[in-house]
């Protein structure tokens, strides 16, 4: 089924049609808190490329793929989790992903969701 | 902290010193069923080198993360998850991670943990 981009939620925060509380950007990605948090820190870090989900990934993205995974602890230690962090993606509908854009959630602090 | 690798399970299972049922492997991952399944399908990705977790990641295994991102796809389709599947990856102890070896949990099927 073809997505269409003008419907994304995500392209539009990071074409600035949307508001959202950004806490870091570049040139490839851009990570912003989560509306609903799961957590006590709960920032969705996103390409700003429209890949629908990991099912999406290519070999062709493995600079993006490395960065978006090096980006984590960085952003996790920003948000002053120095003790560790969670990390979910979460893909297709079986999957829970709610947002065709692909976006990994990190959370951090008490009462974490998953295990 | 500097960990003995000698006294890694995910070390021992990589050099068959200790039993699991192993789904997939190659020359830098192998992938094998959790003893203690969270879902009806619950696989960990490892990387065969000893990387104790995400914060020991560096530019320099660019290829060997996207190995693993690409890899998890593959491996949830293997497993009959067509509808989708959820990955969490926990990063120190207040991230919830058990074994200091970096895994990826894959997870599918009914009653997902985490959301």
């Amino acid at each position: 089924m073809a997505i269409d981009q003008t419907d994304c939620i995500f392209c539009k925060i990071i074409e600035g049609e949307l508001p959202a509380k950004v806490v870091y950007e570049d040139d490839q990605v851009i990570a912003f808190e989560d509306i609903h948090p799961k957590a006590k820190i709960h920032l969705l870090l996103v390409p700003r490329s429209h890949i629908s989900s990991l099912e999406q990934l290519e070999v062709k993205h493995e600079a993006l793929i490395s960065h978006l995974l090096l980006l984590l602890p960085d952003l996790a230690r920003r948000q002053g989790l120095q003790d560790g962090f969670r990390t979910i993606i979460n893909t297709g509908r079986g999957g829970g992903q709610e947002v065709d854009h692909l976006h990994i959630h990190l959370l951090g602090g008490s009462q974490l969701p998953g295990f």
